[in-house]
């Protein structure tokens, strides 16, 4: 895209709200394009550390509609809201498929909401660098909360939601969900558990048995609760909102949420110190050595370090 | 654990075929021991490029019973079979549950199959490095096939799973896993398609839909077959194997499977020389500076420059 636009322009449409702008912005980030130093270094001065909370759990227990219904609860008080849903589809899909527009369709044309799926591949840091760019990007526009939900729950999507300062973990009473949330080192992470279908079958076993695991966590000063919700009956959505309400109340007293905002720059500036480390070591004749390297009968240790020693 | 064992003679008890050696050199490359370059020239000379397979799909498709067929399809033919299973479980849940366990009982107590889980945290270079040493430990140990299954279907999960030889997606008539799959970047990684519990409702019409996902896939000499399975009616599991069996004869011609290996070698020599780079970088003061410029008011870019020219 360089040549074709001028970032300063584009900047200025974006500072003005030009919801199109914030588009492109994103757009930007994701393809890492040459002025991405300089877009960062403008933002900057824009970013007022926007709440951010993570959402995650196992495919199907109906995170797009409780991010649906969490949006909305938040639009009655007339916040600003973006959302990033992490999808590292295949590329072939490209990006969010259609089921997700439809169930997020109300909120999606809610002028008071930024939905952005993310699938980034490639991109210098990876998924998670370009999902904080798009949070601050999303902040500096002017939002005021920020929904970061993921799609699947592997160990990289993890990383990203916990980093957000209110993490929700939604499970359902479906066969061994939090089972799987137990192997997928969900029952750590949560700030706040839903419990989400809790009209069907099996609720209270699956209830207890997300207590029970919880009672194995190491005690903090917040305790997790679990809030049963259920989007069809309505069961729960006030109980959900005001639950988040209070987790970001608690973070707020005794500077909670400013040592999470730093965690969160130290290690953004720490994949950015790494990413121009590791793209500056691998030029042309690094990566013909690897080549070369990888085909002789040598051990992967004893090349690593010729490969070393050979800078 | 250095200094209480002996490598020398730990390796030459592994070299004869004992297992509890095997297991314990298992632990030391997920704990990174001191010794693990020393470990790694060892086993060099051992290693045999025994065929792996990597199996993933979404969870509750019935990976693990899918498992335990293949391995009992293959221990017909009397071939010794390592699994690894990689689950990034919960610290306090301590790897593999009990689940798995009771699953794969059949084969866990078969002398002719090795089982490890793998939830390697923080080790450097991670997991994807470890599950690499330890297919490693298990081909120098003398198993004829490795199997590496995943719990997950994250990011890091798949980059594991699609360096096998042989790449095995399972999926289920279930609602949506098709759609699911199709999210998490598991139609292109695939040189196999199951469909299990194909005795299901729904299976007809999934068959279909993964048809249809297959069809945007740009073809290749190899085309995937979608092979439809139930463990309960013993279904497939015959066409199953013999699916694995082709894919493995078509790798072996035209010297795919070695293009293959070395692939996943500099791959490793890779992740290797970066860990040393980046564990070499982040000394104590940088870890200061690091801590101290998340603090002040200056962006994230400047900071990572900082940091940068401060070497």
């Amino acid at each position: 895209m360089t040549g074709k636009y001028n970032l300063n322009k584009l900047f200025a449409a974006y500072a003005a709200g030009d919801r199109l702008a914030l588009s492109r912005l994103i757009t930007h980030i994701e393809n890492y394009s040459d002025d991405y130093e300089l877009l960062i270094e403008k933002l900057f001065g824009f970013l007022r550390n926007t709440p951010r909370i993570g959402i995650t759990g196992p495919p199907g227990v109906g995170k797009s509609s409780l991010v649906t219904e969490i949006v909305q609860g938040f639009r009655v008080e007339e916040k600003i809201i973006g959302i990033i849903a992490i999808d590292p589809s295949s590329p072939f899909t490209g990006g969010a498929l259609l089921g997700d527009r439809i169930r997020m369709n109300r909120i999606s044309l809610d002028a008071g909401v930024y939905i952005r799926s993310l699938a980034t591949r490639g991109s210098l840091g990876g998924l998670a660098l370009a999902t904080e760019d798009v949070a601050d990007l999303m902040d500096g526009f002017g939002c005021d909360l920020i929904i970061i939900e993921t799609v699947g729950v592997g160990q990289v999507e993890l990383d990203i939601v916990k980093t957000a300062d209110t993490t929700i973990v939604v499970l359902s009473p479906e066969s061994g969900d939090s089972v799987q949330a137990m192997k997928a080192g969900l029952m750590e992470i949560g700030d706040i558990f839903v419990l989400n279908k809790c009209d069907r079958n099996g609720a209270d076993r699956a209830f207890i048995e997300i207590e029970t695991a919880l009672t194995h966590r190491p005690s903090g000063e917040w305790k997790p609760p679990i809030v049963k919700t259920s989007v069809q009956s309505r069961e729960g959505l006030e109980n959900l909102h005001q639950a988040i309400v209070s987790h970001l109340e608690f973070l707020s007293s005794d500077g909670r949420i400013d040592n999470k905002h730093f965690d969160r720059r130290a290690l953004k500036i720490r994949r950015l110190v790494e990413s121009t480390i590791l793209h500056k070591y691998w030029q042309e004749d690094k990566l013909a050595k690897l080549e070369e390297l990888s085909r002789q009968n040598i051990s992967t240790v004893s090349a690593a370090k010729l490969l070393i020693g050979d800078s």
